[in-house]
């Protein structure tokens, strides 16, 4: 390969920036930075000011750890969510896939992470001594652990089980299973097993 | 498809920010906007501002119309490269694709785009004129022709190649045929056809 010269050193910084982006390669982000040359002065101000701003201004909610424009996020201070279901999920990603589903009307837990030795992250990076103060202190039902169907998903849900334990509280899972709209023979064993021995009355499913 | 609810208006600010990029969706954006969110501030800042004072602080050649961080680029300002010869090109991209080979020691001229009726551009929106005026005010020998093997490109080469033509001097187009690596078999027709027309002494080819 070549070495790329660029015309121009605010190019090459612009490239340079881009391609650190994950998936972003230097073809791409010399493409992305041509792109950005033929826009408005406005447009690419507006662009660049919008990246410096979500880093600075964001705040986190105290309560949940979910990002937010306030001290305590929308869904935490809305009344009309059931403060005593606590949902604990790895990251504000996964708060946008559930709310999507339009499924759940408790609160969150965002755990900034999951238990993983390989990568040098244990319990104690992770908002897990919150969560415990949370079960504590508020008046908590039920803990619903959302976590991936990983390893490190297993590890994680297992020692927050062991932690909440001895609280009065129900603990529970999502629900692991034949994805809707997959056939049987898609599905691994594993998966397809845990299907059957954690299988539902069917007028539970048909909701 | 649901709409999309983000926790934060910052967030959902970057997210459209990103999604206006070419090649970029609404989930890449947000992919791209939580890893902003993960960086430090200072790492946040230096990517914004490279996009900002991309457009603020680039300036073009006065004599090729390449992007360039002074008024005449390092091309242009190259005592050592050949001024008689001018390649003419659509973007800067190609000025970095040929600057790349190697293989090319003259001078270029950015067009800015190509002749298309269909997009709306004709000669008057192109820096055409300019490079009449360097044909007729500099020492020129000749005018390279280095368009995409398009209908616009065609139709661009055959207009600068009339405008041109009273003048004294060689205009040549970049050479069409098989690609170097490709079998003939997956060569379409016409370059096939065009590549024996155009057949070249065998001593040249060694070169």
């Amino acid at each position: 390969m070549s070495i790329q010269q660029y015309p121009s050193l605010l190019l090459e910084n612009a490239v340079n920036e881009f391609s650190k982006l994950p998936g972003i390669g230097r073809k791409t982000a010399l493409r992305l930075s041509l792109y950005m040359l033929r826009q408005s002065e406005h447009e690419a101000e507006s662009f660049g000011n919008a990246m410096i701003k979500l880093r600075k201004d964001i705040k986190y909610c105290r309560v949940c750890h979910n990002i937010s424009d306030t001290d305590v996020c929308q869904i935490c201070a809305n009344p009309a969510r059931d403060s005593k279901t606590i949902c604990v999920v790895e990251s504000i990603r996964d708060v946008m896939s559930i709310e999507n589903t339009q499924q759940f009307k408790g609160l969150y837990h965002v755990l900034g992470g999951i238990i993983s030795p390989m990568d040098g992250i244990g319990p104690g990076d992770l908002e897990i001594n919150s969560l415990i103060k949370r079960v504590e202190n508020e008046d908590v039902n039920e803990v619903i652990l959302a976590l991936g169907a990983t390893m490190e998903g297993d590890t994680t849900n297992f020692y927050i089980y062991r932690k909440l334990s001895s609280y009065n509280i129900k603990i529970t899972t999502i629900a692991r299973g034949v994805a809707v709209g997959d056939d049987l023979e898609y599905a691994d064993e594993i998966t397809l097993g845990r299907s059957i021995l954690n299988r539902i009355d069917f007028s539970n499913a048909l909701k």
